[in-house]
């Protein structure tokens, strides 16, 4: 009896978050209907995982193609275990137009699709499949859509960066003298898939590859890399030429601890930096200087903020200090102090001089401000904060000074 | 003067082994040159990460363009590190066509490009950059053209094969009663990395994602999942439902671990079985057969066999025993029991029933026959192998028997 009770419970509670979620998917499937209705295409088409679990809450092998009205029809090579009314499987492409026929739907003569991530080729078998409609690159404003996050995803970030914080206070137990960067990264490792890390995550953009994060100590924080991200590294492979590569942690060097916090779907991001014993006192300068512009940021940025002025603000203050020369790197510096986080480690906004971006009610951003110093290694920090109408509500709360490990 | 005999003899190794190295990208070099000259084409520009490393032994944010003749040149966006006469710094590509006309080189009229890899867009603004040349893709011929190794790249998957195998033999100790397949897991990804697993390995296609490797425990092994990899499973996380679950290891049930060889760039491919405190008898027969097939396969297979002769001997001998329903899965079967491995996990050939592929000398497969048993779980091998005209070597050298953990 008492079991019958929690399970009606259950299943009460089961039903109301099930609706939520609905609700949740609705809101977002419109929002890409008005692009469509905007673009004056007939359809559009979504290939990636992050937009298929955006739109659906799950993924699969294969095509969902989204019209102006009404619901998605997905057309699903694999898994061979999707039950819904909406779904045709499908082996090829080429099955479609006949399965639009039979459904009564329309054949796209102007189409919206994943161009800066789907393949050339497989755009151009699809494009030949469905009859040569018109194709029109809808990747950047999905993008968009997706950097403006609903309460329930902004949770998800605040969750991420609860537990990621959980982690981070972990690191000084993990050290043990002797260690080098890449044996206390195998033990975060190990702590973040403990607490939940599902272990990728996804970054946009050709030529992205990571392994859960980055760390860097010592002079190998100087090593330029090919990638995109904030700092380099030159790893321990020649085919992943980014984050620690063996250099052991000794005194008068600084660590910098880089990891994702990807412990639901919607991430965030935070770096703290560590002292092996005892650094230099540019080590401290340097990231008081980091907080410093981080609480600089934090005073005067909220929605309605250009991007742009973030990076001028940070800029600015290192000019001041004489700090140009190792700001976001030395050889190869990035002009760039953040990004958004979402589903993707690398959503917009991006923080940089040249961005036209403005900052909204409901952005999730990562901001970074790092310094490399020569013979001692990176140091600064990386918060994550939600933008409201108000000013930046900060999720990474974690120590922020520079932690000695000894 | 030990140290400097010492340091004489280091340089005397290392030049060695650079012009060793040399000699072998020049061998790919000249194979991809031949394959220019046969499509008529007059360049091939290379972006993917596996095929710069496979050329030029490194990787970078750019374009390698290929001449039928000479040295590539590399238009590098980043890192700004690079130092070779035959680079060219870039921001975009619209700047390839004067630096050409600089290097009185030509300008391509036919050109391959990794088409199967490279977005839409970004080929479209390379194609205009460039003036439309004609596009070819060149994305299958560079796979056909990988799927045959050089001694040096077998050697890589062998020394690959002996890490991986002792990183196996690990795991009976790193069992605990209570755990789960994740927690196992986590502990098998630490010693992978103290074992110099470089964390991430690459595999070819769209939608192809996972974690160092994929671990079923009992029902788990039965879901379905979007991916094209031997077996399923639901993952912990909508975002990338495949593997390990949180599936408590409970008695009379079994455990697959199927975790990529990724130590040396060139991998290998393993798969074990083990079985809680006990299983009932099915479990220990479906493994042996696994093991019979993989034997047969060991006795008849050699340079010159139809990869289809496999998979239709395994099936054969499935058929023999009644065991078809429980093949490569159960709700969703794979038509496969085989890949070749290198520096993609997924390389050709495929051994699939429809394969036209015939097993060349130089060539390394992963060979799989696996069964999925509802209420128990997966079982059965997976061995990697090298193939030579006189027949199969075996690379992964670890016990085969259903192996108890308790």
């Amino acid at each position: 009896m008492a079991q019958d009770k929690e399970n009606v419970v259950y299943l009460v509670k089961f039903n109301a978050m099930n609706n939520f979620l609905k609700k949740e998917t609705d809101t977002r499937l419109r929002k890409l209907q008005q692009t469509i209705t905007d673009a004056h295409a007939d359809a559009c088409i979504i290939t990636s995982a992050v937009n298929q679990y955006w739109l659906r809450r799950f993924i699969f092998n294969g095509y969902m193609m989204v019209f102006p009205e009404g619901d998605p029809v997905l057309f699903v090579k694999r898994p061979s275990s999707i039950h819904d009314e909406r779904v045709r499987m499908i082996r090829k492409p080429e099955q479609i137009p006949d399965m639009l026929r039979e459904a009564d739907l329309p054949q796209p003569a102007r189409l919206l699709t994943e161009s800066e991530v789907l393949p050339y080729n497989s755009l151009l078998r699809l494009q030949a499949a469905l009859g040569m409609p018109e194709i029109i690159n809808v990747s950047g404003e999905l993008r968009k859509i997706r950097a403006v996050k609903s309460e329930y995803e902004l949770n998800q970030i605040r969750e991420s960066a609860a537990v990621h914080t959980k982690v981070y206070e972990l690191i000084p137990s993990l050290y043990r003298k002797g260690m080098t960067d890449l044996e206390l990264q195998i033990e975060i490792e190990r702590q973040m898939r403990l607490h939940g890390s599902v272990g990728i995550f996804r970054s946009f953009g050709e030529n992205m590859e990571i392994f859960m994060g980055s760390m860097l100590a010592g002079d190998n924080a100087q090593e330029a890399s090919p990638y995109d991200f904030a700092l380099g590294g030159k790893g321990i492979s020649p085919l992943l030429p980014l984050g620690a590569n063996g250099t052991p942690l000794v005194s008068g060097t600084t660590l910098m601890v880089d990891m994702a916090g990807n412990y639901r779907p919607w991430m965030d991001d935070m770096s703290r930096s560590f002292v092996i014993e005892q650094a230099p006192d540019i080590a401290y300068k340097a990231h008081q200087l980091s907080i410093d512009i981080i609480q600089a940021i934090e005073k005067t940025t909220k929605a309605g903020t250009p991007c742009a002025d973030l990076y001028h603000l940070a800029e600015e203050m290192v000019q001041e200090k004489g700090l140009q020369p190792y700001f976001m790197g030395t050889a190869q510096q990035a002009k760039f102090i953040g990004h958004g986080v979402g589903l993707e480690i690398n959503e917009p906004p991006v923080l940089t001089p040249r961005s036209k971006e403005i900052l909204e009610s409901g952005m999730a951003i990562a901001v970074e401000p790092k310094f490399v110093l020569p013979g001692i290694g990176a140091v600064g920090i990386e918060n994550s904060y939600i933008v409201h109408e108000s000013g930046l509500e900060k999720i990474t709360l974690c120590e922020e000074a520079l932690i000695t490990l000894s």
